[in-house]
């Protein structure tokens, strides 16, 4: 299907304009401060074609912390560096019900490696296999190559959100010693923490993420610029983690009724990337019980439906 | 890609071949007698296109009992018989990292219904959603389309299968009758499982299933017919949780290296359904500690890759 | 501490009073009907010697059903049928955190018995012990034993309550067919939980389970008759898991505050036995969340602190 | 019973010799590797009777850090600091069939406060409940009251295994941060670590804990001098908590064939109080499974038949 531009463009309009009132159903991350100042009223959309054309409406402008959106960078960033099998062989690939931040299965069923890279567990040990120096080092690996995928090199971490993080991470600091305990983890575990905290903090648009979500797409090829960033294998990889674990214990029923494969964050950010097809970002900071922007899911359920976008 | 047929028999012969060593890792289902006794050096694979038309190599004449395949079955039937809405408010459509036998989240989580239709649980909960008289009546219903599906008036159930799933059942009455104490199932608990049992036991042979995956990968239209059976919302709901629950604890996994909505069974049987592409069934009844045809997944990891058929 | 007649009679009558207030806190038990009719005023108490005199006060004639204090009935006769090694190899004598009803730690820990014969699964696999050659001779071993222990000849079932206990009895069955599936339970599952809802059923006052604790509390022997039942070791295991076991999730803290070995159900009896001291039978069928008689503890407190019974 | 000095002296030496040979059965604790440089051949056991005589046999004066049985002392120092009601409050005193170091049912069941003061996790908030200006100050007090309940001014902590304990507090730290971030530890996590890993840490021999045992046995008013240390409430909670949580997840065993209030470390110690009857202090660093002294166990279950010394 060809995009028309003026189409597309009329079409995110009235996305953005149905899905309104599902903001008002939500609400806002509060478990640190300043994600609750959030402006519940806030929904954009961006859609970044393979050919690198941009379309989007609403406050596709605006700045939110990409939150749980960044384990998706940070296992990239770790596959680059230690290679698919390496990772691997740390963190699993299996979906799980248990919650994001879940303690229990790493205990009781005596696993060796957290279920996934998307729940908190395996993401502080995708971290860990960064390489680099020092913190800095490591957590700038991240940064850059944020900015590479998103073409924006202005991206930064909120200090603000960063430095809440930190003092509210005991949940985090938690998961991190008892996987350091039973040998899981490696490292030091405040310096993972900072890494973790940190990549959990930086600041995009709906179109930063659009763009990523179209490099993934597009098989890891940049579509404005045709550089290659990551292997076609790593992005399925990606991918297919997107679609069974990536939009927290909603991802069956979104995999369902939407069928793209997407990466929330609590920040009020979805990532989806439609193979071969094309990338969106959408934001809205009001969040469902799950932890996903409720307006969000709702825009991208039109979307799909209108661009027939599911892979099933 | 144009499938030239001499090409895909030459395709499926080195298949079968280059894979045929696998059978020797792995071991046939023993918790039932009669299952213990499959030949595990059997291995089987037919290809049924969207036109209809058939590729086959190996043992693909060879019968095995569906099991756990049959639970996409029931689930279809449910909702042919109650609504997808009706039948996803008693039974969730979310992946779990649990056993597919497991209780505890029943408990723990307080959950007032099973995650998923491919776990036992679930699939008890979607047996007792069909409707008829009795559980004769409902069981034939299983089977007419069962042989609907396959275009194979022939399939019947190993009776000497279903006798000793009925003798060795404990587990799944402990699921049955737990789930009755929360009020999650009704009907009567000997009714329903006989249905379960019943439809475990039906007997098919790799091209019956692959008929069935080639009209899932159809949207819902018999190839061979051009019928509808099924709505192409069934349809591709029936896909989405074969990708994210299919495989039994591997699933995330298999997602990640081939890509394709399978559904498997301890009798050996992967029914494996390529989107707009193909429905594939292959047989080899040594299985991985999963649960899974351990050849099986290697033949469909090949096929997969030589076809390019991931839909990630 | 020498009891003077007049003194407990006395005593008895104003804990009785003192503690009425209570009954209006809690709630009868709810999940049999009939059950749930009983009055919740109710309030007696009776203590038997050792010297095998009787003081009583309240509702102390009024009938309930033994419930879960039938346990204790069960596990005196499986072990004298089949030793307290043997027994003890199948049910274990550690407490748990978990609920009575609890199915979880069979699974997940994978043990091979269940906590204690206290819970509802070890109490199944004790009443499995019992020796006879069909359901009926089984459990008129249970009633004969009771009655002999009660010096009541007139105890037996009622007949409404067992019948309830049976219809509604789904999660014993689960439990029970779980153990059957992982081997902990032998036998058939039908005709064991006849016996264990059959004991459940029987009903009993005030001093009848004064009579069978003043027997655990004189170390196995009827102190009416002088006549040995149990083995002091028996009798001292016994006491010993109503200690740690007996009073459903509250018992340390019953422990703490009370001291009493004890054995409560949830028909509003809780059975209290002071080694060699006395046998204390309450009934209060107002229950507590945890299911135990909440005047009826708050009349042990009393009792406890006024003549000084805590073993502790 | 008038214990005779020659007789008792007697009875402990060839309790000694009667259960060196289970010495052979265990292992010593390895994971520090300062404690697995123990002589497994070590054994040792001291009586103090509440007339203040003391009567040892074999290797009594042989030093080990108490670990666990530590807590006991810091419940005690809490309680005085805080009261009793505000301690538990805090923390439970119900039994659990969980480990000591578990964290599961803090995260499933959603509790508020961890199940008793034995498990690690209670531990850690009965010594975040010691009132102090500073970590110093904390464990000072704990230092300090160890000494006074032992007569022994000399008692000082292991320096060596407190760092190995503080390098290998993993496990112990993921406890005490999940519980910080639920809002059930308070305070600074570090501090409360210190003071937790340094009481593990203090050095006794088997006549320090026979004296702490004794002043629980006499109610809380040290034998040798006839202070009162501790309140007769105070006393009689801490023997029953030992009852019920003291001996790791062999609790419920031990109280059935010993039946002695008694809490164990994995340094080898075990501290028996015989409610107004002894106190009796053994230390054999060879461990059985659950964590408790081998042959300290067999001399126990020797000591309380020949002593006629079970509560129940």
């Amino acid at each position: 299907m060809i995009l028309d531009g003026v189409i597309m463009r009329g079409l995110l309009e009235s996305v953005i304009e149905n899905n309104m009132p599902y903001t008002k159903d939500g609400k806002v991350a509060s478990y640190i401060p300043l994600l609750s100042s959030a402006n519940p009223d806030h929904l954009g959309i961006c859609v970044t074609t393979l050919e690198g054309k941009e379309y989007s409406a609403g406050d596709c402008e605006v700045k939110f912390t990409m939150q749980s959106i960044s384990k998706v960078i940070s296992l990239m960033v770790a596959m680059l560096d230690k290679g698919t099998k390496n990772v691997f062989s740390r963190v699993g690939m299996e979906p799980t019900g248990d919650g994001f931040n879940s303690i229990v299965n790493l205990e009781v069923r005596n696993y060796n490696k957290p279920f996934n890279p998307m729940i908190n567990a395996g993401a502080i040990v995708t971290c860990s296999l960064i390489e680099g120096e020092n913190v800095e080092e490591k957590f700038q690996k991240v940064l850059s190559f944020t900015r590479k995928i998103t073409g924006n090199d202005s991206i930064d971490i909120n200090q603000g959100v960063y430095l809440s993080e930190k003092n509210t991470g005991d949940r985090n600091r938690a998961l991190a010693y008892f996987m350091k305990g039973n040998g899981i983890l490696q490292g030091n575990v405040d310096d993972v923490l900072e890494v973790y905290f940190k990549q959990c903090s930086m600041e995009v648009c709906c179109r930063d993420i659009s763009r990523i979500a179209a490099m993934l797409a597009n098989d890891g090829v940049l579509p404005w610029s045709g550089e290659r960033v990551i292997s076609r294998e790593v992005s399925r990889i990606v991918k297919t983690i997107m679609v069974t674990c990536g939009m927290y214990d909603e991802s069956g029923e979104f995999a369902v009724h939407i069928g793209i494969p997407a990466k929330s964050g609590v920040g009020g950010g979805i990532m989806a990337s439609v193979p071969k097809r094309m990338g969106i970002g959408v934001f809205g900071p009001s969040l469902d019980e799950k932890g996903n922007s409720i307006a969000g899911i709702k825009m991208l359920q039109e979307l799909s439906k209108e661009l027939d976008l599911s892979i099933f």
